[in-house]
């Protein structure tokens, strides 16, 4: 089983590489290699068994024969995971749809060109994908109409993953990621940041902003899920994914107010204490905007797990600190 | 005021080009140019007045710079209706690719070059982008998965034209049309075809096949009024499109029978004795894929309108075929 990751240098990608080592397996098959790109190769500082070869590469993949060498050497899955992030693919638009959608087609293109019909490509997408006037609970039938140029970005490579798939071309898959929290690091410019950082922050009794009114609700997975649902992507039987190759990962609905609840019954009143309240009404316009509640059936029934509720959430964030 | 029309030589094409002249202005603005683009130009056979010069050209599109010399022309709105078809996108999926998705991205990219952000730009689109696990009844939200490399195509323009519209690039449209009927020449290789052909062959003293259920329902729209919605679509003001630039046209929903029910009652029990059932499975099975039934309410509620019902769809192809 030989696995190509794309964006390995990033969060998610680190931590998919650590939990496929840890698990050696994918399909029931043993992994015997793994190539693991990104615009700086990536670092492996995991134990890995003697039996698994680890190649790792940078490489700017929007380049048309980027792929080449890489697919010459047909690996069995590819998560595709490298993208441009949304701000950066709104500032340049030429940038993200060299990055975020050339690429994706580059990909295809070179399955294509070999013949790779059975590769399991598994690509990330985003709630970004949502936008215009949203039910309150959006289903596996809700229209993605992006209000950004990443998500528009976004759901074409999921058209077109979803086509070649249909041809026959190659076996993808296309997950899409409810706001991962609690990210580790350190708040950042994303409209996301205050998600994680409310929780992050206090538990590490620092100081932390809270943009938004308390009642907004979000749509979150923990990391640990996230990369066990990108796992579970890749074994997926592929007559099992019907009509589209996308799906909406099951996250779980928290109002802000959850999460500081949450914060409160694990880091006690001091750590609470730690959160200021600073209404942003620009991030709150933007992050009011990403839908809050999804029926995802189809996930769900697929075997793909959310969180089991936000204190796990909390939990899991404390044991990786500790461990 | 400088329309610019690709396709022109098409079916739609031609019907437009009459209606533009016959009208005379668009946008409060008088017609004083016409450049009609096909791969093979494009006659024009109409009565044109004085102050309106017509150009046409013969060009492929899909090269890179095709564009170049009409877009430097900077004209006020162009008419995007060049496509191959759904059959030839399916059966060459580079050639679909480079002529439905490629040529609309280097539309865009012309527009956003030259800064023609005041162009309105409107492209026709498909039911083809629907499919998966419909409901009954479609609406503005329902979620496009299209299930043929033609229709993945027009949703990947649709999405791009969205985003370009959104960023101020240009002051994109994008219109999916119903089926048409009726269509006037000879029964064809296209599964739509016995939609037309089983009232226009009756009507013209012509025997005709029904390869489908008479209880099969179709999403109609006739061709006068197509070319009303095109016209339309390039008067509407871009503000009340909102987050979205892509509606489906305001059809009528009709069963087989019911189209049959209005042949009998406008050509006579001699012309629906004309009509012969043969049972076509395949034909069948596409058909019944098509969705029958939409709510239609942004269309309305920027004033695109409908048929009034199908003898006034059969009366008008009665009378254009006398006139």
């Amino acid at each position: 089983m030989h696995i190509l990751i794309t964006g390995a240098a990033g969060f998610l990608g680190q931590r998919l590489i650590k939990a496929l080592i840890a698990r050696g397996e994918l399909n029931g098959r043993t992994l015997t290699r793994m190539t693991l790109v990104d615009q700086v190769a990536p670092s492996v500082d995991h134990t890995t068994p003697p039996e698994l070869a680890i190649t790792t590469a940078s490489r700017d993949l929007s380049a048309p024969d980027a792929w080449d060498t890489l697919l010459d050497e047909r690996p069995d899955v590819i998560y595709h995971l490298a993208a441009v992030v949304s701000s950066a693919a709104e500032a340049d638009l030429d940038l993200g749809m060299r990055v975020n959608f050339d690429t994706t087609r580059f990909l295809l293109e070179g399955c294509r060109a070999r013949g790779l019909n059975q590769t399991r490509l598994i690509m990330a997408s985003s709630v970004a994908v949502y936008g215009g006037q949203l039910p309150n609970v959006l289903d596996d039938m809700t229209a993605l109409m992006p209000q950004s140029s990443y998500g528009t970005q976004k759901a074409m490579c999921e058209l077109l993953i979803n086509d070649y798939s249909r041809r026959g071309l190659v076996d993808g898959r296309v997950l899409r990621l409810p706001t991962i929290v609690i990210r580790p690091g350190r708040p950042n410019a994303a409209a996301s940041s205050f998600a994680s950082s409310i929780l992050r922050e206090p538990l590490n009794d620092e100081e932390a902003i809270c943009p938004v009114p308390t009642d907004l609700e979000l749509f979150v997975m923990s990391p640990a899920r996230v990369v066990e649902c990108l796992v579970h992507g890749a074994e997926v039987d592929a007559a099992e994914l019907g009509a589209c190759r996308a799906l909406m990962l099951p996250g779980i609905t928290v109002t802000v107010a959850d999460m500081l609840d949450a914060l409160q019954r694990k880091g006690g009143e001091e750590a609470l204490s730690r959160v200021h309240h600073e209404p942003d009404e620009g991030v709150t316009a933007i992050v009011a905007s990403w839908p809050g509640r999804f029926h995802t059936a189809k996930a769900l029934r697929l075997g793909f797990r959310a969180d089991d509720d936000f204190d796990a959430v909390v939990d899991a964030f404390i044991s990786e600190q500790a461990g």
